[in-house]
């Protein structure tokens, strides 16, 4: 398949960089963003990256009423040596078209958004961050741009990829995170969305996650929507339990997003011949190990926050700590291993880092 | 509480208005809209109804990326001596209420929105067609324009309300619709959205109707997420059964929407003496009603197409011809009836129409 060729338009001015020492999570984006738009009969198109400005959308285009969208998260890092590391994305491009056609919207071609994605970070480079923890977040996402109000897949999309330095999602950094067991709201059930990365499944969290703010929890731990005893995920992780030196984490099963970070902890674990299983695991089941005293550790797992260790599960007023509501060694070991993987700071075994720097060297 | 004053900017042209015998659902759009904002700390601030225009995003905006976004669907009809009529809409500002809270979302000022509306259709009113059949569809939504990539509320929101002329959501008209009972796929489950009349819901239930169409099904028929057996609703309609002289609709539970075309024919049927229920209805109760021959009738109910009788009901292979595949007497009766309520062909024994007229003479 021939490659798009993709026009470059320069903003003729440059934003002031964020201080990388105080930076945030999703509230600074660059100078550039890479854009290609969609028409049925004619596929994707126009191909570009030009400077950082408002979408432009009919009020009736099917996204803002209906919600055809999808989206991917995923991180750039600088290392010391000024070289420019992305970690698997193309196992995001691949999620997104599975998304995609989830939600009927036209897939995309996958090297094709690696190239635009590598073009763009070419240009922005000097907006990552270098300092630890910090990274450059990189967002892709489509949209349904048609102006129609009938509940029905659009004839019109657009591709965006938008860039964002970002210091820790959480700003507790790695200590660990106070977790709220859900019983009343369900993010996801199968035969739903929950498999998909789609606006809607966040949608639906954000009640649950006010009430657990309210009560001083930083997420909610959802239970599955048809026996609400199975876990499923923690706010927007996956979630880990090492219970008597095993590490369970909840099977794929439909309702579950099948996070790339949850990926590699799974090849890094069996890497380093840990007993780790892919499972259904109940509530009661945890609470069990708990009162046995094998419940060892608990973490959650994403783009965002890498690695997230839960000190405390509160289910229905019973409180469970963890670890004393340390970091665990486990959850050290696979934060460490795992950002210095992606920082470039230890050896990749698996293939995982793509060097842009090669990568753009190729293309030139 | 005080009304905000609303700023009113006239376009310069006007649009050319669609012929009103070959109006589409949801294509054309009329010359203004409204639109408020708000900010966090200051509430809902400059009411304006201004030329329609694109909305403008920043391509971070939360209801790209969260779905948080929610919406409202009713209609305005023009009666043979030119006033103008609005079917309960204080109906769908309290609904709108409710679908905003369960998004997180700021509540609107019922009063002011329906103001505001008025005002709008009274500018607008050329627009509303007159052919039997047509009538100003009216969409009032609100958006979460919050740059920000956490996923959290937003801080920032736009309150649209863009108005339609339009035809029969059907392209069938009143004829019966052919629907597919869906196995695989789950609209919403309760704990999840399916209450709010929010874009999750609308996005997750496209790929069955995609399988639906395919097989040469209008629509297809919900079941619930847990049990998989009870009828929830059709397409982005609520359903009713005639069974044995006996109507049922499934009751409210959690994860079905309150229509108000829903709650309109419940009351109808009551002042008619018919008797009717809300309840559970499995499909192996439908089945069964069909084999004893005693199911005599199946229809939808919605703004959009006010009723929609079904014709065919296909469960994994078992086709169920309702009515001989006809349009049901009381299909008709509630069909007739309603319309000319709205349209004021009828004596409105419930105080359910807003004569616009009356209401922008209180208003000069």
């Amino acid at each position: 398949m021939s490659r798009h060729p993709i026009q470059i338009k320069l903003s003729e001015g440059k934003k002031e960089k964020p201080d990388p020492t105080t930076l945030v999570f999703g509230r600074n984006f660059t100078d550039h963003m890479f854009v290609a738009d969609f028409d049925e009969g004619r596929g994707w198109h126009s191909h570009r990256i030009v400077p950082y400005a408002p979408v432009t959308l009919d009020p009736a285009s099917i996204v803002l009423h209906y919600g055809q969208t999808v989206f991917e998260g995923m991180k750039a890092y600088k290392s010391d040596d000024g070289s420019v590391r992305l970690f698997r994305p193309e196992e995001n491009m691949k999620r997104m078209n599975m998304s995609l056609d989830r939600l009927c919207m036209p897939r995309i071609n996958e090297e094709q958004a690696l190239h635009a994605l590598t073009q763009l970070i070419q240009i922005e480079k000097d907006w990552i961050p270098t300092t630890w923890g910090t990274s450059l977040y990189i967002r892709p996402f489509v949209i349904a741009n048609e102006a129609f109000l009938g509940v029905a897949p659009a004839k019109k999309y657009q591709f965006y990829i938008i860039l964002s330095p970002v210091g820790s999602y959480y700003k507790e950094g790695i200590h660990p995170i106070r977790i709220l067991v859900e019983n009343e709201f369900v993010r996801a059930v199968k035969g739903g969305t929950g498999g998909a990365k789609t606006a809607g499944n966040y949608a639906s969290g954000l009640k649950a996650q006010q009430v657990a703010d309210q009560k001083g929890y930083s997420q909610v731990m959802w239970l599955d929507g048809v026996e609400r005893k199975y876990v499923e995920e923690v706010g927007s992780m996956n979630i880990f339990f090492k219970i008597n030196g095993e590490v369970i984490t909840p099977a794929i099963n439909g309702s579950i997003l099948e996070g790339i970070t949850r990926k590699s902890i799974l090849q890094l674990l069996r890497h380093w011949n840990i007993p780790v299983f892919e499972r259904k695991i109940s509530i009661d089941e945890i609470k069990e190990a708990y009162e046995n005293g094998v419940l060892e550790e608990v973490f959650g797992t994403g783009t965002a926050a890498v690695i997230s260790p839960v000190g405390e599960l509160n289910w229905d007023g019973y409180k469970m700590i963890v670890n004393d509501n340390m970091t665990g060694p486990l959850a050290k070991q696979l934060f460490d291993t795992l950002s210095n993987i992606q920082n470039g700071k230890e050896m990749d075994p698996f293939g995982w880092v793509l060097q842009l720097n090669n990568e753009i060297a190729k293309l030139a």
